[in-house]
């Protein structure tokens, strides 16, 4: 049995959260100075745990395990959202290095190694998890050409200014067995149901629609109702419906949003000249978005009148990835084996173990988060379940190793 | 008969429209120096007229037929709205000028007059129909003294800057046996039916509420949806049975509107935590207003949770007022007497016969708003509808006179 170090599994956590430090949480957008720091003190601690590494020219941190024939990657981000908290992202990755350095020490089956990554821009500020599609070759050159943050800075020239110019890291399906991620599970459902471990069954499928209506402003006293085009009302009808009718369209676990509503001009006693609202959904299962979406589309053609445009424009569309079901099984045996009876249990947020689901054997683990926060500094979970989730992850890797 | 004279008339109507003059608008908001140049410009053109012309200390501009022992009050307001129209207000001021002029001419009756009067801030950027609400003796001295534009300036100071100190314009029983005010129609009604003239019955109250949620933002795709206090749900639902119900619950006339709606933080996969929206109503029957609140305030008070606060807040609260039936009567009859049938219509909007109508016989008549539309420099009339309307008004004066 290999054992992972808790004292070195923490300080490399506290150490990692000292780069973009603020408050209890961190501020390391992909490629600011504090990013790009925080990469070169991983490759360095990857160094000193007997791996290979570089920084690719993504921006990719991979910490190769020399001499395997064999090996899994365990991975996660280094990259945050502004503001946000210590261990989303950071935490899987660590968890690699912790791993690698216990498999090192004992080595079980020597010509089997852990690979450790650190993917790019998981969070999105250039092309999100653009760091596991290049490893997977699953990103074009154009699509990264084109990638450009909010202030108009490329990707391309924030790798180039960085540095970062060691070969791609990529995925090699006759060394790579598997990809492992843990991460905080970012809601409330493990601290509710008083569990340590989650076992992701697979990353939930988003389907996103931009829904618009186009009217016209009149005096909301003067205007007759018969002669108004209220863009307002058609908008609300259709929100209220997707709120009474989902719970019965979808399944146990989907869940669903209208996060946004804008209603212009936005005066007491003018009519709605326009609104526009988007809803999104998601599930694990593709039938069960599908038939949601019809019946959105439905409400949204059956609420366009001559008066008023109702429209439906699609601006996500992420298909769901099952977690592989023997990996999961070995998630679920090391639990036990912790002492730990887990959850089973959807990601309702993206991971990169979402690209990297799609290409070989994944799975992911979940530990809790506290009061289900994060993406934000509040973000934060118990030194016990970081430690116990470590534990999990490693005797993941001993079943992987024995497969 | 008395008989306007159509080309004064115009000219007035276009000279005053220069003070303030934006495009095919103007901008008059109350006490710039552009509605004090035109206040000192219409007290001279009263005068002309055979008034003695006087400004209060509100700002009205009151022409008084000297010598009258009863006299018909003919008036509105000649401030505007940012970037108005160049008749809502300035043509009922400018018919009473032409109508005192015709009357004084001729005099069918020595001892009966016409006032004219211009009241001060109908629109409201210090105090909503403060001249008119002064002019009844119906605005206590510390809501003068708190009144106070959007920029800070107090009405105190606006007055006294702009110098009007004469005696206050007053609404004197023994003498004023009515108040007369024409207005474009500020709707679409009279040109959708094709009628050139509208009796006004009364001017409707208004309820206004805001409505606001209060629960948790959360991540959309991590939060089961049992779990979440979604503050955006319960507003869409409401507003929808607003949209949906209001139809059965109102009268025929009864016009409603849900013109703003704001949902925090207004991100498509964060849960709302807060949204707040104005629902306001409108009829001429205070028991339709009472059946409307009682329906709303009942769906507020079943959509607040435990997890989340629904709460509605009155923020106005405008009685109805009726004009007077005879007075009606009247504009309808000089109306045919014009060789047009009037419509009889409810105003949607306020102004400041709904003040002076609580205090003495009033009556109103409205003329086609071409498109609708008002409270915009497109807005405009026809003048042969312009010239019909101040003749319609004329004929309503000389059978008050004859009363």
């Amino acid at each position: 049995m290999i054992e992972i170090e808790p004292q070195s599994l923490l300080a490399d956590l506290r150490a990692l959260a000292e780069f973009g430090k603020v408050g209890t949480g961190v501020d390391r957008t992909a490629f600011t100075p504090q990013d790009i720091a925080a990469r070169h003190w991983l490759r360095a601690r990857m160094r000193e745990a007997g791996l290979e590494s570089r920084i690719d020219d993504v921006g990719n941190v991979y910490g190769e395990s020399t001499g395997a024939r064999q090996a899994v990657v365990i991975g996660s981000h280094t990259d945050t959202v502004p503001k946000g908290g210590w261990l989303d992202g950071a935490m899987g990755v660590i968890f690699g290095l912790a791993v690698a350095r216990a498999w090192n020490a004992r080595r079980p089956r020597p010509d089997f190694g852990v690979d450790v990554i650190s993917f790019a821009d998981e969070e999105g500020t250039y092309l999100p998890c653009v760091g596991s599609r290049a490893f997977c070759d699953d990103v074009r050159a154009d699509e990264i050409a084109a990638a450009r943050a909010k202030d108009g800075r490329t990707l391309k020239d924030a790798v180039e200014a960085a540095g970062f110019r060691d070969p791609r890291a990529r995925f090699i399906p006759a060394r790579h067995v598997g990809f492992l991620e843990a991460h905080i599970e970012q809601g409330p459902v493990l601290e509710a149901q008083r569990r340590r471990i989650g076992v992701v069954t697979g990353i939930v499928g988003i389907r996103r629609f931009r829904v618009s209506a186009v009217g016209q402003a009149d005096h909301a006293g003067t205007t007759p109702m018969a002669m108004r085009a209220d863009a307002g009302a058609p908008l609300y009808a259709i929100a209220a419906r997707v709120h009474a009718e989902f719970p019965k369209l979808g399944a146990a676990a989907t869940v669903w949003n209208v996060g946004t509503m804008i209603v212009q001009p936005g005066a007491a006693n003018v009519v709605p000249a326009s609104a526009e609202m988007v809803v999104e959904f998601r599930d694990l299962d593709l039938a069960v978005l599908d038939r949601l979406e019809r019946h959105l589309l439905d409400w949204v053609a059956a609420a366009a009148t001559s008066r008023v445009a109702v429209t439906a424009t699609p601006i996500a569309r992420i298909v769901p990835t099952a977690m592989t079901p023997k990996v999961q099984a070995m998630i679920a045996e090391a639990a036990r084996e912790a002492g730990e009876e887990p959850l089973s249990m959807p990601s309702g947020a993206g991971h990169d173990a979402m690209i990297c689901g799609r290409f070989m054997p994944a799975g992911m683990l979940f530990i809790p988060s506290i009061g289900g926060r994060s993406h934000d500094i509040a973000e934060n979970t118990s030194e016990a379940d970081i430690i116990l989730g470590c534990r999990v992850l490693a005797g993941a890797v001993e079943r992987m190793a024995r497969a």
